[in-house]
């Protein structure tokens, strides 16, 4: 109800056409093998999957926005927004972006598996090129559940520290590509962009790191570049 | 090994001096009645357990140093510094404050229980007035652990957003005390503290709200004081 209270009449017409899925909890023990078979599938279909992580607050969405913008005319893009609670995300991207846009309530759970994934791409429409899972915000918890995702993604925002990458280092180390978001605000920061480099490379050597700032969209390109690469890479 | 890259002399001879206890994973399925008792056990022995949690990088460790400072003439306080990995954090309040301050390990453990703060609490000093647990930093799982706390507090960071108590309802319910952390820079944010005052109310009524700088120390006198009231409340 108090939802309500902060969204405007064209934000509540938004509302009614963003789909809201209760996740059901998996039955499934083995989350390994489902998340095999799901990228078996997602690889039948072409449909590339990206999973998002971060903290909270780092600019998971701002950054999907920014990013589907610069790629929306090329592919065919979905995108779901996992949250324990609140619409607003789903919401957010579907005003800024205007593409399919689904939220998935996980009723507490402070992650996604592979089933619950497909919970959720079973309500997006057919013939994607790429959809793409905003996971909870949470450094530790979904780092530990492989969804079935073809590359796994990571926002760091500049204000949370270079020194993530030794405490967080199971997250650090499952991701492909780490976003170093917020460079807009280094100058306000005791943020060292060597250092953390060189611990993101400590944890995870492969990893590719493009430094961002969502809101002004600097560098934003970077990533939506390798993005569309590697969605092209899948489909071949 | 990799650790010692980043330590100068003086840290490493303050890292001989810091406890780290790998903490084991509770076998107690009632936490609830676990907690309760460590309560009480505390309640006997004068002693005031805080549980301090937010985000990775809101400035828990900032926080706690700049709180313990003002403090550390008038009660006997130690630090309990939870983390998945590394060992930073215990030095660094050692470093900082001179007080007694131990690193628990959790393991890849998102989140600590009663009966794995006992574990912390054991290897403390006696004769304690506050014992202070730094939480992993997650806003998710931890809110669902009681562990034994006399009060739970916990840390928003002024660049994760204003909307994080819609997000992270529990984790807001359970805090008698929410510090709203980095003020200096809300200049370069799109924070309002007046929403954000109110999105916490709807959370929680009750809950205390304080506006901090950990960094420069503006606002910390006043969560200090509160403190300081507290633990006398408790020990009486």
């Amino acid at each position: 109800m108090q939802i309500i209270h902060y969204l405007s009449a064209r934000k509540l017409k938004i509302m009614e056409k963003v789909k809201v899925i209760e996740i059901k909890k998996s039955i499934f023990e083995e989350n390994g093998r489902e998340a095999d078979e799901l990228r078996a599938e997602l690889k039948k279909k072409g449909v590339f999957l990206l999973n998002l992580m971060s903290s909270p607050g780092s600019g998971k969405t701002t950054t999907l926005i920014a990013t589907i913008n610069a790629i929306k005319d090329k592919i065919k893009v979905a995108v779901m927004e996992a949250d324990i609670d609140s619409d607003v995300d789903a919401i957010k991207i579907k005003e800024a972006t205007g593409i399919e846009s689904i939220q998935l309530h996980t009723g507490g759970m402070c992650h996604l598996d592979a089933e619950m994934t497909r919970q959720g791409l079973d309500n997006l429409s057919e013939g994607l090129d790429l959809a793409i899972l905003e996971n909870v915000g949470n450094l530790v918890c979904p780092a530990e559940f492989d969804t079935g995702a073809v590359r796994n993604a990571m926002i760091l925002s500049v204000p949370e520290g270079h020194d993530k990458p030794l405490k967080y280092p199971l997250m650090f180390s499952i991701c492909d590509v780490v976003l170093i978001n917020k460079t807009d605000v280094l100058p306000y920061f005791d943020f060292d962009m060597d250092k953390c480099r060189e611990y993101i490379a400590m944890r995870n050597p492969a990893a590719k790191v493009f430094p961002i700032c969502a809101r002004t969209g600097e560098g934003v390109d970077s990533f939506a570049n390798w993005l569309l690469e590697e969605v092209a890479l899948w489909k071949n």
